[in-house]
C-alpha cells in the first residue's frame, strides 16, 4: 500500500501547489472577487457647537454635531501584503460612486485594482456624500439670525455646463470624434453627480488633512485624485510627506505652481495624467501647461515626477471621466503596470 | 499502473466534493470573504430646470440636474442563487454608513449577512449621502429671487438631543444600565451624521418609490428599514407589493395606521422590530403601541405579521441603533434565522 499512498500524497501536494499558484496571482475579472477584509471608518471630523442646527421642533436647535470627518471605505484582497493601498479621491460635484460600477454597467477600478492587488481605500471628500456638513448657516439666515450673504456658497453643475467640463465635446451636446465615454448611458451619469459645497471650506480643503491623517493611518498609500482633487495630495505631502508612497493626479484642476517650494517632492514618485482632446479644450490646455511646469520644476529639484498625455502612449479618445470611458480598464492596467515600475511594492 | 490511477482519480473527486461542501455553507466570519459579484447603481431620478445652480462664476447658473435618484451599493456572495437579497434602508440624520462598519470597528450587518449567502443591497436615500439634492432654493434666496421662508428645511441632530433618541440613556448623559450600544466609541459614531433633507421631500418620501423600482428590478427583495425609514417598506408594499418578498421594519418612527388598508400586507411576511428600554422611552413607548395596533389589524386581515422586543426573545440591552451594539451580530444572526423560517427561499 505504500506505492500507492506515495502516489496520492504526491498528487496531493502538486493540487495544493497549483491552488497556492494560482490564488497568489491576480484575480480574474470573472472568478469571485476574494477579500481578506473590508469595512468603513472616519478621518479627521471637529465638534462645533451651534444654536442652530435644527428649526423643526422635533430636532433641538442647540448642541454639537461633528464636521470635517472623511468617510473612508476599503477593501484588501487576498494576497495584498506587499501591494501599497491606493487611495481614490473624486472631484468637482461626485463623491466615491465616481470609482465604482461605470454608468453602462462595467467593472470600476474600485474592484479592478482590488483584483489586481491592492488594497483599495475611497473617500467621500468633506462636506459631501457621507461625510457630513452643517445646516447651521443655512437656519440661521432663515431664523432672521444671519444676513442673506451668509448663506453658504453652494453649487450643481448642470448637464449641459458640465458637458464640455468633461470634455465629451467642444460643447452641449457636441461630441469629440473617437470619444470612449459611454454617452449612451449618459443619464445614469448625471446621477453620479451632487450638490458641491466646497467654497465654503478652507484652503487647503478639509479633505487634505484628512488625506493624510488616512495616509499615516493605512502606513503608506498611493493617493490618485481626480479634477478638483487633483491638487489635494500635492498639498496633503506638503502637510507631512509620511505615508504618501506616490501621487498619481489625474486630470487635475491645479498643479502645484512652479514657484512653491519642492522639497516635499524630493523622490516621490508622481504621475500627472491627461487624456485625449485637451489640446482642443480652452479650460483644461491652460492648466495642462502649468502641470507641466510643475512637474519641469520638481524634477529640477530632485523630484521623480512625470507628465503622461494617454495618446502619446496609444491611448485614445480620453473624456476628463477616464475611469468611467469604455477602455477605462485599460488605463487602469497602465496605472498598474505605472505603479509597479515606479512605486513599487512595500518593503 | 491503473490502480494507481484510479486512487488517485478517488483522492482528487473527494477533495473536490469536500472543497464543494465547504464552499456552497456559509462563509465564515475570518476566512476571506468570497463575492461573485460587487458594485452600485441609482434607482429612480428626474431632471430638473433650474437657474440658480450655482453663484459661483465658475459654474452655470442655468441647466439641468438630476434629482431624487437613490443610491445603491450591493455585495453578492457566491452561492447566493436561491436567498432573497437583503436592502438595508438607514434612518434619520444617517447614510448607508449605519450598516457597515461598527463605531467601534467590528464586522457590519452588510458584510456578515453577505456571509450567510444573503445578496445585500445597501441604499443612501433620496437626498443624502451619495444620493443628489439641490442647491437652486438657497441659491434663489440668495440672490435675491425668492423669499427666506423658500429656503429649505434641513437639520441635522446634535449629539445631545440624538442621546435619547437612540435610547443610549433617558437623557445626555446618563445611561441605560446594561447599555449594549459601544458608547466608548460615540466619537466615530458622532461622524456618521449627517444633515437631513427629509423635510423638504414629499410624502410618502421620494426613497419609497425607488425601493420599489429596486425591489422589481432585483426581483424579490427583503425590504429592511430602520426608524425614520421604517414605513418606507410599508409605503413601497402600498405602491406594489411586487418584489416585496417581506418587510423586517426596525424600531419604525411609524407603522401603518391600523386604520390604514391592509391588503397589500396580505400573506406577507411582516416583522416589527424593538430593542430593549423602550417602555422607559417617552419617544419610542406610543409608537410601539401603536406598531402593536398594525401588526393586530394586519393580522386581523390575513396578514403573516409579528412584533417583537428583543427582551422577550432573550436579548438584552439594546439601545435604537442596535445593529451597532455590542451584540449586534447576535441581533443578525437571530434575523437571518426570522427570514430563513418566514420568508424563505426563492421559488
Amino acid at each position: 500500500m505504500s506505492k500507492y499512498f506515495r502516489l496520492v500524497q504526491i498528487t496531493v501536494v502538486a493540487m495544493l501547489a497549483v491552488a497556492t499558484v494560482l490564488s497568489a496571482a491576480a484575480q480574474s475579472k470573472s472568478a469571485p472577487l476574494k477579500l481578506e477584509k473590508e469595512g468603513s471608518f472616519f478621518v479627521g471630523g471637529r465638534d462645533v457647537q451651534s444654536d442652530t442646527l435644527s428649526l423643526d421642533p422635533r430636532y433641538a436647535a442647540s448642541g454639537t454635531i461633528t464636521i470635517d470627518q472623511v468617510y473612508v471605505h476599503y477593501q484588501v484582497p487576498v494576497k495584498a501584503k506587499r501591494h501599497y493601498p491606493l487611495t481614490l479621491i473624486h472631484g468637482c460635484c461626485l463623491t466615491g460612486k465616481t470609482w465604482e460600477t461605470t454608468p453602462d454597467g462595467r467593472m470600476g477600478w474600485d474592484e479592478y485594482f482590488a483584483r489586481k492587488g491592492f488594497p483599495v481605500y475611497i473617500v467621500d471628500q468633506a462636506w459631501r456624500g457621507r461625510s457630513a456638513g452643517s445646516p447651521a448657516a443655512i437656519n440661521a439666515v432663515k431664523a432672521n439670525k444671519a444676513p442673506l450673504d451668509q448663506l453658504p456658497g453652494v453649487f450643481s453643475a448642470g448637464h449641459e455646463g458640465a458637458w464640455a467640463i468633461f470634455r465629451f465635446g467642444p460643447e452641449y451636446p457636441k461630441v469629440f470624434p473617437g470619444m470612449q465615454f459611454p454617452l449612451e448611458a449618459q443619464t445614469e451619469f448625471w446621477k453620479q453627480m451632487v450638490t458641491d459645497w466646497s467654497d465654503t471650506l478652507p484652503t487647503p480643503n478639509t479633505t487634505v488633512p484628512a488625506l493624510s491623517e488616512l495616509a499615516q493611518k493605512v502606513d503608506g498609500t498611493v493617493l490618485i485624485s481626480h479634477s478638483q482633487s487633483g491638487i489635494y495630495p500635492f498639498q496633503a505631502a506638503v502637510l507631512s510627506t509620511k505615508g504618501v508612497a506616490g501621487i498619481i493626479s489625474i486630470e487635475p484642476a491645479a498643479c502645484p505652481a512652479a514657484t512653491d517650494d519642492m522639497k516635499p517632492f524630493k523622490g516621490m514618485p508622481i504621475l500627472v495624467l491627461f487624456g485625449d482632446y485637451v489640446d482642443k479644450s480652452t479650460r483644461w490646455a491652460p492648466r495642462l501647461k502649468l502641470c507641466r511646469e510643475f512637474v519641469q520644476a520638481a524634477n529640477a529639484a530632485g523630484g521623480k515626477a512625470e507628465l503622461t498625455l494617454l495618446p502619446d502612449v496609444g491611448i485614445h479618445g480620453n473624456s476628463h471621466m477616464l475611469m468611467q470611458d469604455k477602455n477605462s480598464l485599460e488605463i487602469a492596467n497602465w496605472l498598474v503596470n505605472w505603479i509597479n515600475h515606479h512605486v513599487g511594492q512595500k518593503p
